[in-house]
């Protein structure tokens, strides 16, 4: 298998102004994407790749400058799962995102200063509704596929609504169609402890000490929910790191350590009102809103592969069967692929193999569909 | 049903030192405790029942003062599942607590300060060793049943192994033989939140402002642990309390807004350092500790009851399995029920009606085996 280095490149919105689901207007709006392989003459073989709550653009390959490899390079590339040999794939960062798109850390024109919580309320729709642009720009009329787990998967669901003749597949992952109180519970928690962080200051912390303590601890909660108890024990068991005499509330045992870690490092690359707006997005998320399930997809002639991993309790397998049962109502040629695996939510970015075999083997169906 | 109002007892250790299973000394140590019914000529009526992370010595009645109800009021008391016209039942706040008994927040006779940090680190052993103190003080020679569930059944455990001819029977409930890293990683991120809270101070508060959002953070934490999907999704739904429009990362949701009120009332009752000793003790607690599974409670003569609860994710039926299979390999008589209800952890406190009918036939039985 070759490397490839890749690059980001920067897509101004036009027109100047995006009118968002609640209303209000937002712009300029910069989308930062990268791409792999090439897009065929015909342009039938782009694929939208769209990424989770601390994901990016960049989804494969590595970077020029600083050689940081991909989110789901594992599964793209070429002669790789999503061959970009054969495929032309695009991923963006989201907007309201903190990796090159507009975002709460952007410059608001009318103040010169950053938005803060200025920024408005953003919705899953309106990530995709810039998508959907970006998509235009590149002069692609129809994706073969838009895939992506987590919340990524929420945008997945949203483009087989919104933009149902511009995919000729989808392909949502690990994900639901709304959230659960326990969904919201965890992610409410993650923000309070961003909130209650001092250097939170109502979001204006730009230019002075980011809340990075309260980011740290809401990335801990996260990946305690991201794993599951099985791939913990296996990773950690209970083994010590310090003697216990040493104790003095540090990191103790390694499943500390861990977490610590994840939370610290996450601090360098994140930004807290980010978080704080991107997980609002994914709570007030909800496709069904009342409408009976049949109806939800209905007239979608998308191809559909839903993908669960029966130890993620994140995002358990009923919601992905849920969607599923959604589809199959409306008539929409859907497959279902529950995956064993003991990586929790995580394992949508790790357990590779199988998923990126059954993803490789639907694509392929769908192209010879052509 | 009559109700009975409860007055509380202190109890202060003899001799005047403990030595901890650290190997460090404590000493004076007063322990605040409650009775409920009357100890027979017997002396063979008393049950000890052991409280969990949040609880305290009152389970059971009213106080005078403020009419507080007792935390297990529906299962303890005249007429009730644990009979208090029958049994004499004896609840004590834990070592480490700071609920009348000694703990980080009392006052350290060698600097006349409170201990804070420099308060021993203690574990579910030495907390179990100060109950027996207690119980000798109370003229008792041997309780008819040790009872309680999650950190309390921890205690339940510990009586079974370290007092074994002390108890006639056990009843560990919604508990574990030793914590998994991922109830070892909730833990240590509610810990987190509170010594991030810079009112923490290294835990030297006393007099000043408490670091009540870090401990709030962790009660909310705890409670979504507490909780099952079902239950929150029964009780809050998807919600919205403000109007979306409202919208400044305060709370929206119902579930969100019962997270707050929940960490909030929590503050008012529970010192932040006790919080981060108990949840140690509870992460340290290993009673299986490489043994092998049918040595555990070899020889133990006492009857045992282990009860879970099938929504309960935080300490998984499972875990109670495991007890039992240790009680049945060590031939100990043993009794398992696995409880439907959706209430989650909480179960414990909440799904008195079919745990108390089985608690109270099992009392029954051991009480007839006399």
């Amino acid at each position: 298998m070759h490397n490839i280095k890749t690059k980001q490149f920067t897509f101004a919105f036009p027109p100047n102004e995006l009118i968002l689901e609640s209303g209000k207007k937002l712009g300029p709006i910069t989308i930062a994407y990268e791409t792999y392989g090439k897009l065929n003459k015909e342009k039938t073989n782009a694929i939208l790749v769209t990424h989770a709550l601390s994901g990016d653009a960049h989804a494969s390959g590595s970077h020029e400058e600083d050689g940081i490899v991909g989110w789901w390079d594992k599964l793209i590339g070429p002669e790789k799962f999503i061959d970009t040999n054969k495929f032309f794939v695009i991923c963006s960062n989201i907007l309201g995102g903190c990796r090159g798109s507009t975002g709460p850390a952007s410059i608001n024109p009318n103040t010169k200063k950053e938005y803060a919580t200025d920024f408005p309320i953003i919705s899953i729709g309106d990530i995709v509704n810039v998508q959907k642009e970006l998509v235009g720009h590149l002069n692609i009329n129809k994706l073969l596929s838009v895939i992506g787990g987590s919340m990524g998967g929420m945008q997945v669901l949203q483009w087989m609504i919104t933009y149902p003749e511009k995919i000729k597949s989808a392909i949502p992952i690990a994900t639901t169609m709304k959230h659960t109180p326990q969904q919201i519970a965890f992610n409410e928690v993650g923000r309070q402890a961003i909130i209650s962080d001092p250097n939170w200051k109502k979001g204006r912390y730009y230019g002075s000490k980011i809340p990075a303590k309260g980011l740290a601890l809401a990335r801990m909660i996260g990946h305690i929910t991201y794993m599951s108890d099985d791939s913990m024990k296996i990773k950690f068991g209970r083994r010590f790191k310090l003697n216990k005499e040493n104790y003095k509330f540090g990191a103790e045992f390694e499943v500390e350590e861990y977490l610590h870690y994840r939370g610290d490092s996450f601090v360098k690359r994140f930004d807290p009102n980010s978080y704080l707006y991107i997980t609002k997005a994914m709570d007030y998320f909800n496709i069904v809103n009342g409408k009976r399930l049949g109806s939800i997809f209905k007239g979608l002639k998308a191809k559909v592969l839903v993908i669960s991993f029966k130890s993620d309790w994140l995002y358990p397998s009923q919601q992905s069967q849920k969607i599923v049962k959604a589809c199959k109502l409306a008539w929409v040629k859907t497959t279902y692929c529950n995956i064993s695996s003991n990586y929790g939510h995580d394992a949508f970015l790790l357990e590779v193999k199988e998923e990126g075999q059954i993803i490789k083997h639907f694509l392929n169906s769908v192209l010879s569909k052509d």
